[in-house]
């Protein structure tokens, strides 16, 4: 007998079918037990007289008669008629994957991640994490963007060197990318519109909840800007279609977590830096400390601001000091003080790094030279700009952490299969 | 004015239109000068009276009226009336990229990478692999596939520790990963289809036109097979609707190689490796070594008996020795000496490993103690067997190659922006 697929079930009402899959749960009545089976197209409920041979968890194969159940949360169940252990649990489960919730602290959800993730509330994390990084693959095309992948593994450390790891490469040392910034601006030079998805590794002692030291990052750059409104604006229409997306085909998911996704405005309100700090000041009287550009209490506040005078989850921030952006970012021709360098705040989070670059040689020497940057190891990028480099800019994504604030997750390592963090390399 | 785009002048016969982009080329003739302009979405011929002010390479904004053109092979024409430069060629191209061909041996080509990559018939090549990647991304997902991102510094060196780079990860050794192996075979416990596009990097002092230190993998893993067959049948399918979007959709970067892409048979030929090696010595008098399971020279016959014996550019090796395989590698019911381990091969290069995996905890650690490999530091993926592992396998693919065999580019690296080899670093 031929496999069929638990969401095919609906076309076999009334037919003998075998299915496969996992047992997500059992629940013993008198004188009936019911099997929960899911395979990768969705859940069924089977019901036998007994199945004393199975646990939760097994995997399994099972014949049955494919009948209509109204009283059934799936429309459908099987009327079991053999059931096969195919492959089976040796060990006892560490915790209950049958419960609704898991409700584990972070270290156990991690240290037993390869079962954890077995959770539908744990998998309906990953399924939406699966939507985002297609929509951001179809939509980037529709808006003409070429995806590239760029190399991970770096001949000098750039913009700066901290932060970045250290590998040993044959007889010379090379570092982990930080982020493919001089790479995808090289290639507006050649499709004018790129994006990669790309690991990005920062090698950050950090302990909070929204770092990790390996992402996923979620890359673009266009040319032919007029300024970096345009990048913000690209960034909005294609935010918009993703998050529709995510809301209409991870519906089931976002359901799990009685979450209905943000709308994303036409237009996110932009609001500059020094503005923040003021209104920050003023509405919850709480100072951004004077030596950082913003600090993740005024990220959260602007966030709440956003969402009380404008009713959006979103909020740009533009102009950050020149003192704290890299070379490469175009400084204000207003206020050399300021660059047109962004951050997109969602739900008090910043998920964008984004900003117009310097786009010719003598500026960006300039730059360098007043920021005291030499260009050892840089030149190949460098040179690049003598050779009639557009206008151009872009961003970089943090998808896990978009992921992260979609669902309200207290971690962003709870929004990654198997995070990185100073202290985890396993599993 | 607004900017029109180049795919849409057709929509613009008679106005006047703005363009911008990069001028490819420029034809000076006695009383007009013609400039070749690209931008994003295509390529278009100007006409001026002069336009002294302008060089190859420039990046430009121009005015003009669209004109239908039919013995332009653009079918349209600008009649130039206004060009600004953007943004200028400060320095002179070190080679002609407006001629048809670069002609470069590799290493030019690779050091001026950042200019190469702006010739039209390099951009091809990357063009393609921008439809190779969407076509995995599309297809895998049509067969359920759900897309994961799995670590890429690991804590452990795996699968016996060879040919691994070491990365210094805070106080501790870390190691860049070889393949994305042990976190796909964990997954297909969680979602039983996943597939991964993901960075792989191998510590291999290779000089060969086939080899490169960090690759792209396409790589995908299935439970619930009933044997290799299975994995091999769904790689026949998913390549052969990637290649026919290759086909339609990159046709006129194809053109430009004067190519016409493979057909994938319904039914890819599948023949033992120990067939390959008798059909080998008999039909083309060539031994392979052996001390090796097949040698380049024996893939390349093995492809040349594909076409001969069966018009196929693609043939499935299949049963590959134990003694060469992977731990986790299914050995075979029938000869303990073989494995359900397969290639397969792409006009005689190697481009898809795959298998049969071990899907029970005690046939895996026989496996190991056979082949005398100690479960240190895989102890996470070791003990997710003891928890109902349905049978399954899975494949990496080389995205790399692929393009390059369907292009019959003389180097991989060809086929990589910024490729990376034992003394290339930079760019």
């Amino acid at each position: 007998m031929e496999r069929i697929l638990i969401n095919q079930i609906k076309e076999n009402d009334g037919k003998k079918i075998l299915i496969k899959g996992r047992v997500l749960n059992m629940r013993n009545l008198s004188n009936v037990v019911f099997l929960i089976v899911q395979d990768y197209t969705g859940t069924i409920q089977t019901v036998f007289e007994k199945a004393d041979e199975v646990k939760i968890g097994d995997a399994v194969a099972i014949e049955g008669l494919a009948k209509k159940e109204p009283r059934s949360k799936y429309g459908f169940e099987i009327q079991g008629e053999k059931v096969e252990v195919i492959s089976n649990i040796t060990e006892d489960l560490p915790f209950d994957l049958a419960k609704n919730d898991l409700n584990l602290n972070l270290p156990t959800l991690l240290d037993n991640r390869t079962l954890s993730l077995r959770h539908p509330k744990v998998q309906a994390i990953f399924k939406l994490y699966d939507i985002l990084l297609k929509g951001y693959e179809i939509v980037m095309r529709e808006e003409g963007f070429t995806e590239v992948k760029t190399p991970k593994i770096l001949g000098a450390a750039t913009e700066g060197g901290a932060n970045f790891f250290k590998v040993k490469y044959f007889d010379k040392e090379a570092t982990l990318a930080q982020s493919p910034q001089f790479y995808k601006q090289i290639m507006v030079g050649v499709f004018e519109r790129v994006f990669e998805i790309g690991s990005t590794f920062r090698a950050e002692p950090h302990f909070t909840t929204r770092h990790v030291n390996e992402y996923i990052s979620l890359d673009a750059e266009m040319g032919f800007i007029k300024d970096f409104n345009d990048v913000a604006d690209m960034l909005n229409k294609i935010l918009k279609k993703m998050f529709l997306m995510i809301g209409e085909e991870g519906k089931q998911y976002l359901d799990m977590y009685n979450i209905k996704i943000s709308e994303v405005p036409n237009q996110i309100p932009r609001v500059k830096l020094s503005e923040i700090r003021k209104i920050v000041k003023e509405k919850y009287n709480y100072e951004i400390p004077k030596d950082t550009d913003i600090d993740p209490e005024g990220e959260r506040l602007a966030g709440r601001y956003a969402k009380e005078e404008f009713n959006s989850d979103f909020i740009f921030i533009t102009h950050y000091p020149w003192k704290d952006k890299p070379f490469y970012t175009m400084p204000s021709e207003e206020n050399p003080e300021e660059t047109y360098g962004f951050d997109l705040i969602f739900k008090g989070l910043e998920i964008v790094t984004g900003s117009q670059r310097i786009h010719t040689y003598k500026q960006l020497m300039e730059n360098m030279k007043k920021k005291k940057i030499k260009p050892n190891g840089m030149e190949f990028y460098l040179d690049t700009f003598k050779f009639a480099m557009p206008p151009h800019g872009g961003w970089g994504m943090g998808s896990e952490r978009l992921i992260q604030k979609i669902l309200g997750l207290e971690s962003i390592k709870e929004a990654i299969l198997f995070p990185r963090d100073v202290k985890r390399l396993v599993p």
